[in-house]
């Protein structure tokens, strides 16, 4: 494959390899492994779960649900608030599939019982200190009146409490973010055994790659929904969730020119994509890291390199002084996206290390 | 038009106001206008132009020359460096249309002069301050270099200098911007003239939207090229480029789920659809402005209320406390994108206030 433009390339077996090692652990915690698909939103992919006996999924939008049902998938929980405006789109869905919603106020439960025409599952968002969206763990009867409110609607099933404790993005180091999952799961364990006396079948489901990939002990939880561990990236590896040779999603770029005086490259490679997303790393802001590409994979990250702003189609890379002579104008270089679910939601498509196309929803 | 998602809606009417406006001013002094349409990114806002007698354009990408050349238009300036692994493709856009390229070496130059098949213009791109790309003005006897290297050339024809005085996106008001682009015309003037004795038919070609939207006399400069006030957006609005009722670019998303306890909603709307731009105000991170849309226009914008984070899907908007009763879940809010043009990039197509879509490359 000959590349002259912005492209995503994907590592395959260690892409391969992070599903085997979640579905591991999944299997060693006997718990239901149901993988968001929203970082790699491609059928493809998807088919590569299947070896591990996959067979429920989680997506975040009503279009990616349609995407996946119509690739063979039937079982899949949106892990989004109800749309209520979807509610066509959630009929459908629901009338072929086995369809889980999730569900954080009465309106929408009510809502729920007079315009879904098929069963669905659902299961109650719960949060445990991230607070964007979701009833805090503590209002236990709140959740618990939720839950009755769907048991004793016609068509709801009521599945269980669906977490995603995604604070853990935020944490300042790997310590931090088992912490935070630490505490994200024992402040389930201290409520949910009051619920559970009511509903012994229902189902704790967590989600957040960072959790579930440093702790080994899932407590209280029935259920894990990681979805970026599939490719792993930058952030994910800063927040010590991943090692590097986890990481399986580069940008191959063109170096388009050089400026020695500043140890700058400008390469093609923007927001548009990468998107705009950074971390921050000693009060600079970082937009991917740099590593060399061969054709066949990539290098360790290149020392003292990153990417440092991205415009429109421009990225700009500093490099240490000592590396700048190794670069060229017309060279192709890898960057690994801060953000992998951005970066392929940007692009669309990306193809593997052997050249083979894979297009996303 | 029902809309149930996150849908990007374009008021026409304001949108060809900028268009007018900014084709008067570029009359007014004189200078050629060729707008670039890296952030419409599509043939049927292209039309909108040629009212005004635009038939010169430019274009981010060697990609974007391809979609405008095969929609019928023939005078485009790439304004980013060459990237030499597109030479193919490059050739091909030189034998049909009248093409302008970017340089700022002598490799690239000499490349050119080795694989270029057809006739092209050559602008050396040129730094006044925004330290991303280009040769620093002051350089004047290496940009003289450049420039005869392309007049020596047997393909190329040196058309004069191209800036994009970049450094303007981050001012702290209006008035710093305005400083920088009279800095960055200023710092011309001084060098250009003992070019325009030697080449006396070369042009000074200016870019940024906010330099042209806030200075009146664009001094040593023969031609400009804006492209985001074709929409403006909420960092132009930021930056004093234009006023509110300029901007003709909202994102229209359902409300998923209310919070009272934190005045926060929660939207379907997030990075996927309006990109992680960001601005920050008195230290805050904004990622929208929110508005009241009603299907044929939109409000105001609504006092103390603003996108505060985006996830891939999910958006949360804090409002004053005063303001959240009026909003529920199933409403349709307008969310003022930060940056338009990658949001544009982000969505594909949008539509007009009537219903007709727009896509783009």
């Amino acid at each position: 494959m000959k590349i002259v433009k912005p492209t995503l390339i994907l590592d395959k077996q260690k892409c391969l390899n992070n599903i085997k090692s979640m579905a591991a652990k999944a299997a060693a915690n006997q718990v239901i492994f149901r993988p968001h698909f929203k970082t790699h939103q491609s059928a493809e992919v998807a088919e590569w779960f299947r070896e591990y006996n996959v067979t429920a999924i989680t997506v975040s939008s009503v279009e990616m649900a349609e995407y996946f049902a119509a690739k063979g998938w039937e079982d899949i929980t949106i892990a989004f608030p109800v749309n209520i405006l979807q509610m066509p789109a959630i009929n459908a869905l629901a009338r072929r599939i086995s369809l889980n919603l999730l569900v954080e106020s009465e309106v929408v439960i009510k809502f729920l019982n007079l315009h879904l025409q098929h069963n669905c599952g659902v299961f109650v968002k719960i949060d445990t200190g991230y607070h964007r969206t979701g009833i805090p763990v503590a209002d236990i009867t709140f959740v618990e009146h939720l839950a009755q409110m769907a048991e004793d609607s016609p068509k709801l099933h009521f599945k269980g409490l669906l977490v995603h404790n995604g604070n853990t993005y935020y944490a300042a180091s790997a310590e931090e973010a088992k912490k935070l999952t630490l505490a994200s799961l024992g402040n389930l364990a201290n409520h949910v055994p009051y619920l559970l006396a009511k509903y012994p079948r229902m189902l704790v489901s967590i989600g957040d790659t960072p959790g579930c990939s440093i702790v080994n002990d899932f407590g209280i939880a029935g259920e894990i929904r990681p979805g970026n561990f599939v490719f792993y990236d930058l952030m994910q590896l800063e927040l010590g969730s991943c090692n590097f040779g986890q990481i399986a999603l580069i940008m191959v770029c063109p170096v388009v020119a050089t400026h020695k005086e500043r140890n700058e490259l400008v390469i093609y490679g923007g927001a548009v994509h990468l998107s705009k997303d950074f971390l921050i790393r000693q009060d600079t802001m970082i937009f991917g890291a740099v590593v060399a590409f061969h054709g066949n994979g990539w290098s360790n990250p290149i020392q003292g390199a990153y990417v440092k702003s991205l415009s429109q189609e421009h990225g700009i890379v500093k490099l240490h002084p000592s590396h700048f002579p190794a670069f060229h104008t017309g060279d192709l270089i890898g960057i690994v996206p801060v953000h992998s679910c951005l970066t392929v939601s940007c692009m669309k498509k990306y193809y593997t290390l052997d050249g083979m196309i894979i297009n996303t929803f």
